[in-house]
């Protein structure tokens, strides 16, 4: 459903050009003149129709979109809320916030497992870490590749987390799925449709990460894209959008947590670290996620930051993710949730 | 205090150049030769020092600052938190969180009293409403004018809430005052210096809001202004800045809280109505913000925003404002903070 | 004419409080029932009309407005191209590119008679310089004030160039008008309303700036102001608006060229110096914009850069300026063009 | 090279620390002590750093890399221009300006055809088209796959234009390989490293399309990437970056043209298609390429836009292409290059 605005030159036969194209594709017209323009009302069934379609044709100005392009990933499509099961680990809909922790990218055995034990012992569900890491720089560390994820695998048996980490190219979906309880797609691959399509035809969780330039509708037609390939279970990830602000690595955008809920039956978490690029402002930014309705947290922490090979200027420290966790329950049991 | 990076065709004519001229203004050179490129450190005094004494000068490819540029704003200058006292209501520090509320626009006296009356009830301590209205369009409702802020002092005499209005320039610096408990200075104006200083020359408390696409840094530059002139009474408020994001109004930058509470000893208030723009994401926006320790909000509310002459869209029903107070009370407590 | 999206959930009821609203208002309702989500167009007369009118209504979801909210500044209202007539000297229509030229701020008389002499001899027709600074920084050099405005006069009778330069605040619009011949209205306070309707109380050209943080419609709008209360001359000048790239002070939108020609009347000029910040960018990006139809361009120019109390890193040598010149002119003809 | 700032706070032991890290990472320190803060000069040998590496420390502030984290793709590196060379057309340098051509994806052998052989006639050297379509929903056409390369192929031997065409997977490369002259890597993989890595294992001319939201530094570091991996035959595009601005579908950032000249060898061409995402911008736009210093352009053109599968609004009819080819080479004469 969609509305072709005409210019105010248009004349009869270009606007009749635009109501013959409507009922030539199934759907029906409904014009309506004004003293300066018309519109053409394009009204009818659920296909998909490319607005492009109209926007080409000679006298159109405009066509808007009456209704949203994403359709599996609406609120409209399923009314109910999607609950992503992991081993004991419910994520989305009324279930407690869960926290995801650990280490940016997994370095050794050692500083995996000391991570792990440590955000276990704090209450964390999910041990994150990266054993392929997408990084700016050829030459900066990319990650130990399946050496990282023996390691994961190895911290999981040991405390019992779940692992999410990062998959980066199609070719790797089916050796990381093999160690990963989530799949993560991180911002840079948000619109990689081989990659979306790829994850999209296993049955593993997803965490889909918002680009950072990516709206929120972009963010859904990702997902889109891996729920019409049969996985339902994706987790949607905000953590930070790009903009003129300089004080932060990026600026989160704490408003899309109950746009998200609104639009979509998908759970929805928040990445503080990420997002701000800054230890100190991990806490009253996660505060401030659980408080707007966020499903989870996905935090950076590292046994020693100051020895960190990525991102340890934002990593907390595990006494600080500790303290963080008693803050963080206060504010759950606030908005009716557990932690 | 800052860095004068020099190109690296850089002869030792124009390094000299820059060291000389780093003495002629009062402090002292260090020179760093890298293989590449050479620095030189200006260090010494507080006095102001403009980057483009040194940028323009031959050889020079780049100047950092290494100390910021605000001063009567920044903590190092105060530690101690700034409290914004009103008669009864104290904003910042460690006190209870304020909550500002009422119309977008003054309309009439009933309209007014009405939103005064519950928002009182409610719980709120100060009562906003606009009497001089910045309008993107020259045809919208401009506000009522000095008529506006005689029913805002009615509105107030009557529920005993103290009064925020906006100011638009210089010469209505008075008659506002004479009114107004706190001057309100709006985005668009942030950096309209004349404005900003005769404010400035006043005793009023003034909320200083953050201009659409305004870094942190210039918000800060923007108070410094006003407590340059003599003015220690500032409330700073984030109100969103602009991204490519097209579902809400505007970005609220939540991160904005923490830094500016790091940075300097002013107040901090959010405003979730123009954030957002739209009336249910106030709540969990307004949440969001108490969460990540702002010291108050502003927040729109309409006795029937259905009939409101502006911004009725983002505007919450009385009844709507009143759940939503009982729900910030808990997250106020849940960071330590009354409400 | 706008177009009203009634919620999918909305009833009869809503829909025809809508359609009753519409007629209220004197326009006419034109209802399209989708088998998701009806739609009500509201036809008819050019009067003013806010979409939040509609907004607020229940059962409403979205409201589309067709027409341009800008009226006396559009080309529909006036097809033909405005010119905005100095002495001896026309900008807009089909006539030859004009180029303003001369230091950021009026620092001394010999100074700007330097830079004018210069700029003079090169073919530039209007003299630019600051007497009003708007600074971030309340520390920095603010201007000469009217000593200011009285060596620009003085520069401008030593060589018939025009004068153009900043008015901060309606207290000083008669000040500045006694002295320019075209009055700036700075990025800054590009929705400054009531210094937009101090300077449209005029009948002085103005110069009217983008702000770093404004659309093309509200800058359009901001026009409006100026137009409707009564002055017609007014030339729009787009110089840069912000982004994320960090490498150029702001990023020069050169399509709001040919956007704005297409959409208003009136002429637009570039600023390169500003939109780049950088003294090697401001040759590429002025031919730029003259290619892409500019039909002026305000550039600094400084005798002596290195010594310039601002912006002296973006400001061209006469010497440059002079080389510049040559290359615009090739460009102009290029596009069929004077200089 | 890199400055580390120091904490105010920053006691001696800590700027020790700092210090030692120096030395034992094989760099030189060079301390400077002003009143408020210590910097410490990281000075030195050409080796990669990771800032984080001295983010991490204790009371360090802030890192300030003074060289940029370009190297093989930095003009200090290489001096001299990058040319690209296809069989007859050498692209970059002083070079004529290199016109690339075409419909936005190919959808039939009749449709490219017809393209080519109009780009051809006007003077295009480059065939563009899409046989593999990155497309925000997943029901959207997504380009014919294989059966397109070889239309493209069929296209290029009846018209003699070179092929530039997609790859967005590492698992197509050497497909795409075979049929492309130039491949394409699109703006949403800009950061899709193992699809950099793998067309850096090829010897084929790549087009680096810059991401929507991507600075110029991570446009280079994206070449990076492919230079890396040994293939030195990069052109860089400017398709426009994304803004608050909705007129346009992105906003072109121009001066990206002359900075990529200067900080880079590698040739770059501009994209004014999907930059404006409207063909009446695309003539005034491509002007103001060429005289911002573009070594080349990538337009689309298709024999009936309105009958496009995509990018309709924005193709070119091929008259309007032959119209814009001759304005195009008075541009290009004025800055003294061919077309």
């Amino acid at each position: 459903m969609m509305i072709v605005v005409m210019k105010s030159s248009a004349n009869a036969k270009e606007v009749g050009v635009v109501i013959k194209k409507v009922r030539e594709l199934g759907f029906e017209p409904h014009l309506s003149r004004g003293e300066k323009k018309s519109i053409v009302g394009v009204l009818g069934s659920e296909k998909h129709l490319d607005p492009e379609i109209f926007l080409v044709l000679p006298g159109v100005e405009n066509v808007v979109p009456i209704l949203q392009p994403f359709k599996q990933a609406s609120r409209e499509f399923k009314s109910e809320s999607t609950v992503v099961v992991l081993d004991g680990t419910r994520i989305g809909g009324d279930n407690d916030v869960v926290i995801m922790a650990g280490p940016c990218a997994v370095e050794s055995a050692e500083q995996t497992l000391a991570a792990a034990e440590a955000v276990a012992a704090a209450g964390a569900k999910v041990l994150r870490g990266g054993a392929f890491k997408p990084r700016t720089s050829p030459y900066s560390f990319q990650g130990l590749g399946e050496e990282g994820l023996k390691i994961l695998k190895m911290a999981s048996e040991k405390t019992g987390l779940a692992i999410v980490t990062e998959v980066m190219s199609p070719q790797t979906v089916d050796l990381v799925a093999a160690y990963a309880d989530i799949m993560q797609v991180g911002a840079r691959n948000m619109q990689n449709y081989p990659l979306l399509e790829a994850v999209g035809r296993t049955t593993k969780p997803i965490l889909l990460k918002r680009g950072l330039m990516s709206t929120i509708e972009e963010l859904l037609m990702a997902a889109e894209y891996i729920l019409a390939k049969g996985n339902p279970n994706v987790i949607l990830c905000e953590r930070g959008i790009r903009s003129f602000e300089k004080y932060t690595r990026n600026t989160l955008d704490i408003s899309a947590v109950p746009i998200i809920k609104k639009l979509s039956h998908l759970p929805v978490i928040v990445d503080p670290s990420h997002a701000t690029g800054q230890r100190d402002l991990v806490a009253p930014v996660s505060k401030s996620a659980i408080a707007a309705g966020a499903d989870g947290l996905i935090i950076e922490v590292h046994p020693e930051p100051e020895k960190a090979l990525s991102d340890g200027a934002q990593s907390l420290h595990p006494e600080e993710f500790v303290e963080l966790m008693a803050g963080l329950g206060q504010i759950a049991e606030a908005v009716g949730r557990g932690l």
